[in-house]
């Protein structure tokens, strides 16, 4: 039943009708073609096997092989870390599918533990090795199909290569910590890197009871957003008991006597440890491409079209190999998620069988990372993506209850949200908090993708019952206030824009807090600021004089400032709120005293 | 710092005056008007509240005064029948915002437990009784906004006056109920009426821990879904102990010789019950309405243009009591929801202060209601409304996970999705389960708000981390399985459009079943269907010789049946697959044994 890519023996006779076929597929046509095709995918996680599952579905004769080079196909590594806190408990759980269901469901024959090592484009082969016998195989294909992910980056630093640091891609990874930890019965752990492998492999860690550090470069974790919107993620992280270096690169490891390790950094600091493991981001996996001649782009990843497609016509690539377009902001970028790589494995299967137009609208970067109890997540372009580009972009904060707080056990969701100032359009959405998170980012997901702008936020019709929303859903409410920043309605800043010392000290600006007095004393305050309570705001107002000053209105999350804003402007004061309040103040200027 | 709408001693000089005002805004010109605007608002919770907090925000200078029924304004009612199960403790919880803050915050006066009797368009006058004195004022204004909210219906049957029978739709509605469980140490209760309320009283009486019994008229609770959705709720109710009563009427209510009550049905049965709920609907509140010659709707509530403009353009209307247009069918309906009726209140904020051209765009009936660990939601239109309208439409079911399945504790949710089969605009969707359920439904509400289709939603991003969801969301897998509908790839059928017992009992057709052989033993079969396992599908088709006969494939949710279909269209057989498979066999058809 098993129809394999053809070996070297058949090869020969064939090599003068690939050669045709490359011409006629460099004239377009393919479904003419009445023979069966010829479909090698190289990587079987994620996009390649995908592609394989839909291939089949659309063309029952086609011949599909997929050549994985480490020992399992369509593994979830995106469980990996969960594997290795235990979470998970079965290796078996994460094999979504293996060789012998390809074969069974979908007559895909698959070689596992087998790395492709050259392609030969002219003749449409390539060979492959097996990693266990060593034995060479060439393939002719109609069409390759490059899956290769990326590699987890070790880094050039001295001592990297040391037993007990380890990287986390793959099931043997995986596997190679949990024995590590078993057998050095091992109690420390140092995580170098914050992005989202990083983060939950801190989690499971410390899940499994290591005693965890976190070293990152930057001075923040999830690089991908904006640093005050992962404040809380840092106080949850310390909270627990993780010991957090932002801002520090790592310089060195060690082998100490006593049988540990040492990570030593650039400001000089060393971290001991039982285990390391080497969290710093993937390298699109590019060796065969480049050797194949294929086209690259200018981030590093395999450079294709909207239909996945290659330079070279009969090759496509999907995955975190490839260089994609930012849905958002237009600019090519590496997306390593499997949610973009399984639509590209598909779209590379309707263009294989010509059954459509299928093509790729470019991903937009949704992600989410959860770690104690804390979800963050994230759709569209980052204010600092949106500043490096140039683009002109506003943006709000607001600090909300995820469902109505009169129903018990409603929490906080922080969320930023970025907008065209021109048209309102929705540009990206961050947020953070306990619950509901993900739902909203998703809600906005849909609209980015849409084309939707904050009007369309505003109103939205969402699900409410008191125990999941609110009658103004969150989404609903950061709409609004953006809303009214269109329409002219609510002049905002945000703490970030403001200098607070020149500020307190210039005879032209006032800082006003409308919180009530007992909030000051709880939760602290800007000192110089004046307190005019929003309470008995209407009656100072009545006798404030000076309308030659700027004031600047702040509560505690924004919504009083909101208020407060209205009636200063109506009163012919020059008044704007500050986005968020003091909540936001603390998030974006953490190092900063709350009593300047 | 109080202005209120004025009494009937300044009134008689301003009549003249008020009639100009009504000749200027008959010829659409208001915000010329230099002088402060009156606005009386009738109705004090939701729409009237929102629109009162809006109207003062844009317009400092405004004369706001609200009057309302009851003796609270802006409590929130969605919260009741949690106050009743004491899973919300306190009564001061429910009140969103207070007379009190309305007047600081909002310089707004709040007349509470004051009737408005009538009104004089003419004059533009209102007349109102305070309920607790009996005094009548006469208010004169600019603009008149009715928030009246919907009355519960007690139904005119025998004895429903009866003590111990009870509606539900105030604070002291629930006060009532709450103190009759106490002091007659109720502990059976029957609730006449499965909507929405209806639901959420069982849950939070049962919560208290008494006795429970559902009656509803209809086959099925929650009227505006299709019954095959709500099955799971059915069996749900069951499981914890609820008497559920479908199908049935109410014909009287009676009290016992021995201090109980009865409800007797309308099939003779007679259930028992300390305590009794009616939870049979809202009617909306037009009796103000009607007796100023306002026009109304034919669904009975109050017309109102897409600005909330009654047939009286000074007269506002908002919330349970106006017909809005159905934003997926367009015909007129009535929305009892919170959300809706803020929407309103503040586009009705913006009219009146002339700043934009706000408008409503119509309501989509997004809704969730939760129960004993369920969640059921919708967003759009459901089949039924569909088929009433005589709309062209195809739908969709699918059995998914809400996360990967390889992370611990995924729960099935249950879609239904309902798409445009001309250009596959999404029309609708419902869906059931445990977790993650509402999240879908919310992102599906925003791709009908943009006017997404079916590829939209297969192509969505969305948050992917193992413990929120898959590579393939929900939300993109039942987008797949339409789109591939769409693409005519995927001939897909339901158990609804199939007659079991022609379809076995004709030689031209074949009903096989694709799961393995242990499945069929484990979860049951339907008797006639030939087993064809996917797993040794290929083999069996290919000794398979009648392709003259329409095979009808099914696995348990759909999936493989899709697979299976695939193979078949393949080899030239004319097959179908049907949607949800033997999983939305058993929901559709509850009754019929799975044994046919």
């Amino acid at each position: 039943m098993l129809s394999l890519g053809r070996c070297v023996a058949i090869q020969t006779a064939t090599v003068k009708r690939a050669a045709r076929i490359l011409t006629v597929a460099c004239t377009s046509s393919m479904a003419t073609d009445p023979a069966k095709k010829r479909v090698l995918i190289v990587g079987g996680v994620a996009g390649g096997a995908s592609c394989a599952a839909r291939l089949r579905r659309l063309d029952e004769q086609a011949e599909i092989t997929i050549f994985e080079r480490g020992p399992y196909v369509s593994f979830a590594n995106c469980g990996l870390p969960y594997f290795v806190g235990d979470v998970i408990k079965e290796q078996s759980s994460l094999l979504v599918a293996n060789a012998a269901k390809f074969n069974k469901w979908f007559d895909v024959a698959v070689k596992e533990s087998t790395e492709v090592v050259s392609v030969d484009r002219l003749a449409k082969t390539m060979k492959a090795r097996n990693l266990n016998s060593g034995e060479e195989v060439v393939y002719s294909y109609d069409y390759l199909v490059l899956s290769p992910g990326g590699n987890a980056i070790r880094p050039p630093i001295p001592g990297a290569e040391l037993p007990g640091i380890f990287t986390m891609k793959t099931i043997p990874d995986a596997n190679a910590i949990k024995s590590w930890i078993n057998e050095k019965d091992a109690k420390t752990a140092v995580v170098v890197g914050g992005g989202f492998i990083g983060l939950e492999m801190v989690e499971n860690l410390v899940h499994r009871g290591l005693k965890c550090s976190l070293v990152e470069m930057l001075p923040q974790v999830m690089p991908p957003y904006d640093p005050e919107v992962v404040e809380p993620v840092h106080e949850r992280l310390r909270s627990v008991g993780v010991d957090l270096h932002l801002g520090d690169g790592v310089a060195g490891f060690e082998a100490t006597p006593g049988g540990g390790l040492l990570v030593k950094t650039q400001s000089g600091k060393a971290h001991g440890a039982d285990l390391i493991v080497l969290a710093i981001g993937v390298r699109p996996e590019t060796i065969l491409a480049r050797q194949s001649g294929l086209e690259l782009g200018s981030r590093g990843g395999i450079r294709v079209d909207e239909h996945m497609r290659t330079s070279d016509p009969a090759i496509f690539a999907v995955g975190d190999a490839v260089e994609v377009k930012d849905f958002v902001t237009g600019e090519h970028t590496l997306i390593p998620l499997a949610g973009p790589a399984n639509r590209q494995g598909r779209i590379v299967a309707d263009v294989i069988t010509g059954n459509e137009p299928s093509r790729f609208r470019g991903s937009q970067g949704t992600s989410v990372v959860g770690l104690f109890g804390l979800t963050l997540a994230a759709t569209g372009a980052s204010e600092k993506t949106l500043k490096r580009l140039g683009r002109d972009f506003r943006k709000v904060y607001l600090h909300i209850n995820n469902h109505a707080g009169y129903y018990p056990g409603a929490k906080q969701i922080d969320i930023k949200l970025l907008f065209d100032p021109q048209d309102g359009r929705v540009l990206g959405m961050q947020a953070v908090g306990e619950e509901g998170v993900e739902k909203r980012v998703d809600v906005v997901a849909m609209a980015i993708q849409k084309g939707g702008t904050v009007f369309d936020l505003e109103e939205a019709e969402l699900c409410y019952a008191p125990q999941y929303g609110s009658a103004k859903d969150p989404v609903n409410m950061v709409g609004m206030v953006a809303a009214n920043v269109m329409r002219g309605q609510h002049p905002l800043t945000s703490w970030d824009e403001l200098n607070l010392q020149e500020l307190v000290s210039d005879p032209g600006t006032v800082l006003v807090d409308v919180r009530e007095p007992s909030e000051l004393e709880k939760v602290g305050k800007v000192e110089g600021a004046i307190n005019m309570p929003l309470s008995t705001l209407r009656s100072q107002l009545a006798k404030l004089q000076d309308k030659d000053k700027k004031y600047y209105v702040y509560c505690q999350v924004g919504l009083r400032g909101y208020v407060a804003t209205r009636q200063f402007l109506q009163r012919g004061f020059d008044a704007v709120n500050v986005s968020g309040g003091f909540k936001s103040f603390l998030q974006q200027m953490p190092e900063r005293p709350a009593k300047l």
